[in-house]
């Protein structure tokens, strides 16, 4: 916040940074989004292409082992590089964005307290290069790691992962971060700007919205999703920023797709900017199809948040898995994959062979990659519908679900099998370690779904089982995720339908509603389960009975004004503590009194600065004239400096350090009577790590403890006062 | 915030009841909006028919004086409801709603201080009524008259005067919000839990957003629109709310325009849930039409700030003109009035007639109600093109303007007219006293500039005249109001052109960086001309150099824990204070200590209910058993108690008066030596009204001051440090 007070120039450059990070987020966002869909359309298509020929050839067992071959291929890959290189790729990254963005320390993500131990392996590897190569080539070096990894992720097999934008996007903006901050010893002075908190929550906040915007081609979207479910604090200014992000996502989207229309990128072809274009079906609704549309919302948000109940068991169980070591991880990988790859390929056999509709405007029996009708054990002249669904690209099959006025295209019992397989298959591949998303595998579903319900109302109604299928998708979103601007407006871009909007928000509104009545949103229960510090936005209503004094806890360490080095070393080595309060005692003051708040980093750097005197005496502005200030900036990626770093002499043991300069002279602080419950709003609106409790009465030391994210948790609070979650 | 104490079922009707209003506000808004619409299209229909007949019999004057007649009654008792019986109504409104929502009170924003001295007629009138009416026939009187200058504001003159929701839906809101406070004194027990800022408030964005969905027919838009301009504060519950409440104006609107579309609504016809649909137009664009749109942005960015500049002067003119009565001021809005009618009837004539194109898929020459290709004056097979723009509904002319596939339709010279007089007549019709918009005439002006670069760009542009006319109109809505997200939104939602969306996108992103280079949003302007002490998100730089203590001022009044009554009713007399610090003094505690602070409102409750003793003695909890808690909740649209209706004996003057159990003894404190910076973060992230000033030594009494929301405004601290501003 102290950058108001820099000079012109430095300002002129910061806001130009700022804005330069926000196009280069955009631009390599949308890029890898595009070469991301490119490479999953060709090399799923040359797996498709392949079992298809074989297919033809009546090589059934052939054919499915090439299909099972490949898919166990991409994804025992994937899995490799998640457990050996990058494990914190595991996962849709959506939960950790959302904790990151609300105040939960990169660190304590990684903290020992958390479920799952991570080694963030790519940070040891870049250490490691970072002696050896000049900066550019590592990062470029990095950036292939990630790109690769990433790559690997959105090449996998078929069909339950879903293409999941935000880890992706959340890693360039942090990439993108730690180059402001690694810079730490180099010389981009410039880049030194953006070592603070909340210029890098904005980065990682127009990260995800630009993942998103990528990942559905809704720029808007993005905005949205970032808004309601990513961001904990949001301002005006970065709503605006995080726009700018994704027009610079759309915009590059939209030039690779005309690029991509005269057929330079092989097999990557349909969709255009809107992916599942169903602006063409007649939206025609009386009263009998809203009350269909309202049951089915109802049971979809009952299907949606049984959805949530059982990922949450199921990432429980896995999480116990996968402790045991990255062979686990994979052989668990290697399994799922097979599993699906038999249901995949083994399930349209059940299906019966149906002949052909003589009116149908595409081919019909088709061999080709993507589309509709495809042909698989078939005699000429007939499709099956359950390899239409299955044996297709995501991307192709939700097409399919969303085609309208193909109302008889899919038997009942076929869309029942599908919807069964991919709902099962959803729940369990969520939480192995390879990057899968949440977003595909529910819309699948729940567009399955809602065809399926399509065709039981048909009798009595007049919408065609296309938007059914569209409002079964946004039932099942609206069940897991529990947003609901954000997700009519992602479904609106990616369908172009606007008139559909008031039975979307009506079906948004009916799911969310009751899957709140049984358990929370996916992501907050993801949140939960890592065990990360997520501070609510209300806070509970036992704090109420409780005042600030009573949750503070631990032996509180302040320091002199002007302390000693080694009381200091002490301290620093003793405790895990990040933030001192220091007190002014005589003969710098009448009385003791409070006279801010320094910061572990922040000592670290005045430490190895060496600004020592031999007497207690104030060392005035001298100090910052020895250490820039910027190097008090917050450390990017890594710790910054640790306490090994340091080079105290013996002798500098017993001199003195005045901490004045550096310290926070105006922290925010509560009386100790503060109601705990009211503490907890001015910490979670005003995003602060550390909150001072000051005593109310007079002639007592001028702190009593300091209050962080830790002492505001459930557990932490009810593990002292157990009894007063029942107080009335 | 203490509803969480209540019991279950207190807390199970509060929040069913937040729920029924989002209902109601949604039902309501839905309704008005369409009956709106309907009663404009009709009336401005019947005046339009009128003059082409009367054209067609080639009596000119006679079709003059019709045309104007109609107009000068319209406006004139617009104007006249608007003068005598709810000045309040003039203008859009969403200034007051967005200053009301950041926390300025409906009092302060009458107050003697403000620039624009209103009387709040409504209030008066209702409060009068209210003595001989039974409390439903009076809420269905107070509906009556709101509706009514509403239903006026809407069927008024055509050309220029916007149809803006806000306002009318923020009326329907606070109308709930009175319904809650008003029955203070009657028995509707249920409804008490509403007297309170924040769930008013609430009930206020829900309304901005039903207002702008149901007058756009764009419901996310409104959604965004209430989120990006409107709220200072967001929660994502409210986020919910907002859209359930627009979801409801959806369905409505829906339900009716289907109704409406068998006829039985009069003229009302065309537009339906999409009023401007542009999808039929192919978007095909490349580098020299992205060259073009750019130009297009940053002109139009200049000319929206114009405008802002233009209106801002205007404005300023037009509130020393409309002090002087409400004779004056009519006269104002008559003249106004008849020059618009002279602009719109005189110059289509300027026109020449263009012979109609062989290929229209509309009739031509049209002498209907809307439509283009109006024959006003010219032989039969030509058409005027002016005419078509001038002497049409806005929607209609707007309509004409986005008008695809229909290059020539319009000569460059008659857009370049239609152009410089709508841009013209909407700087000068805003602020008179008519309850008048914004967006519409921004829209119209908006669109016929893009429509006039295409024209301009036809050489070398691919991209259809009518698309550039949708982003002509997005430039200068980008150029005026600065929002992103949420005209993007709106935009989509009137033109269903998805396609579209990154060049709109892009457009926005320049117009509004063209517009913030030289002045803020229109909103923003007009708020800061209305003296509305508006808390900005940052604070101003300045403020880094000042701390807490140097902004209080004033007299210090300060009440003891156990406080005589006679004391009270003095600091109530002689100050305007609404917040007074608690002090506890011994006998009560060993030092004084800070207790709490008690409110103005509260003080009066506590007084009206006369629980004194004789002694200097703790009451304990027996006052609340005396009056209820809920009495203390804020009282509604009127102040509540006034201290003229307290009736204190004499002898009680010197009895006392236990102040503990009203205080709230968790003030949110700063430290005086808090940077000013940090304090007003606090105060404007918190949304507080009072804000204790603690001393840092100790030994001091324990209140500096209170810090309130005047003493952060620029003018305040500005007139107590003059130089500051210039600190380096």
């Amino acid at each position: 916040e102290d950058w108001r007070s820099r000079r012109t120039v430095q300002i002129f450059q910061y806001i130009l940074l700022k804005w330069a990070f926000a196009l280069i987020i955009g631009l390599s966002t949308g890029l890898v989004g595009i070469f991301n869909n490119i490479a999953v359309e060709n090399i799923a298509g040359f797996k498709l292409l392949l079992t298809t020929e074989l297919m033809l050839k009546h090589k059934y067992y052939k054919a499915f082992a090439a299909y099972a071959g490949c898919n166990l291929g991409l994804a025992t890959s994937a899995a490799a590089l998640c457990a050996f290189i990058a494990p914190a790729a595991a996962g849709s990254g959506i939960p950790e964005v959302k904790a990151y963005l609300n105040g939960v320390d990169a660190y304590s993500i990684l903290a020992p307290s958390t479920l799952f131990v991570k080694v963030n392996v790519i940070g040891i590897v870049s250490q490691y290069l970072r002696r050896f190569l000049s900066p550019v080539i590592y990062y470029l070096f990095v950036l292939l790691i990630y790109w690769f990894t990433l790559y690997a992720y959105l090449i996998t097999y078929k069909t339950i992962l879903g293409q999941q934008g935000n880890l992706r996007c959340s890693c360039i903006a942090s990439l993108i971060g730690q180059g402001g901050s690694r810079k730490y010893h180099l010389t981009w002075r410039w880049l030194r700007y953006f070592k603070n908190d909340r210029d890098r929550r904005d980065l990682i906040t127009c990260g995800a919205a630009a993942g998103v915007a990528a990942a559905f081609r809704a720029p808007v979207g993005g905005v949205l999703f970032a808004l309601e479910e990513a961001a904990s604090w949001w301002r005006s200014a970065l709503l605006w920023r995080t726009f700018f992000t994704t027009a610079v996502v759309a915009i590059v989207l939209r030039g690779f797709i005309q690029l991509c229309s005269t057929g330079t990128c092989g097999l990557f072809g349909q969709g255009g900017l809107i992916m599942y274009d169903i602006s063409a079906a007649k939206v025609v609704y009386s009263t009998p199809d809203i009350l269909a549309v309202i049951l089915l919302g109802v049971i979809g948000g009952i299907l949606g948040s049984l959805y949530n109940y059982l990922v949450d068991k199921v990432l429980r169980t896995y999480s116990i898995i996968n402790e045991r070591g990255a062979a686990v991880k994979i052989l668990l990988v290697i399994m799922i994959s097979l599993l699906t790859s038999i249901c995949s390929y083994g399930l349209p056999w059940l299906a019966t062979c149906i002949p052909c509709p003589a009116d149908a405007s595409t081919s019909c029996p088709n061999t080709d990659v993507s589309g509709n009708y495809k042909s698989f054990q078939c005699p000429p002249g007939h499709y099956n519908d359950l390899a239409s669904l299955f044996l297709n690209t995501n991307d192709d099959a939700i097409r399919n679900l969303l085609s309208t006025n193909t109302v008889k295209e899919f038997h009942i019992s076929s869309l029942l099998i599908f919807f069964v397989a991919v709902y099962c298959l959803g729940i369990i591949t969520y939480g192995i370690a390879i990057p899968s998303g949440l977003f595909i595998p529910v819309i699948l579903a729940g567009s399955c779904y809602g065809r399926l319900v399509g065709r039981l109302f048909e009798p009595i109604s007049k919408l065609d089982v296309g938007l059914f299928s569209l409002l079964g998708a946004a039932s099942f979103l609206g069940g897991t995720m529990r947003m609901t601007v954000s997700l009519c407006v992602i479904l609106l871009e990616l369908t172009n339908d606007l008139l559909m909007l008031p039975l979307v928000m009506l079906v948004l509104l009916i799911s969310k509603t009751m899957g709140d009545m049984f358990n929370k949103g996916v992501y907050d229960q993801i949140v939960k389960l890592k065990g990360l510090p997520y501070m609510e936005a209300h806070p509970d209503p036992y704090m109420k009975h409780l005042i600030a004094r009573d949750v503070v806890t631990g032996p509180l360490i302040t320091f002199s004004g002007v302390e000693k080095v080694g009381n200091i070393l002490l301290a620093l080595k003793n405790t895990g503590h990040n933030g001192f309060p220091v007190i002014d005692e005589p003969p710098f003051s009448d009385a003791p009194e409070l006279c801010g708040l320094v910061l572990r980093s922040q000592l670290l750097v005045l430490l190895k600065g060496k600004a020592f005197s031999k007497d207690r005496v104030l060392a005035g502005n001298k100090v910052l004239r020895k250490i820039s200030e910027l190097d008090f900036a917050k450390a990017g990626s890594g710790k910054g400096l640790k306490l090994e770093d340091l080079d105290i002499q013996e002798e500098e043991w017993d001199m003195y350090v005045d901490l004045h300069p550096i310290a926070n002279t105006s922290p925010y602080t509560v009386v100790e009577t503060m109601s705990l419950a009211k503490a907890a709003v001015l910490f979670r609106e005003l995003g602060l790590r550390h909150m001072c409790v000051v005593p109310k009465s007079q002639g007592r030391p001028p702190i009593v403890g300091i209050l962080t994210r830790h002492d505001f948790q459930p557990e932490h609070i009810l593990g002292l006062y157990p009894h007063v979650r029942f107080q009335q």
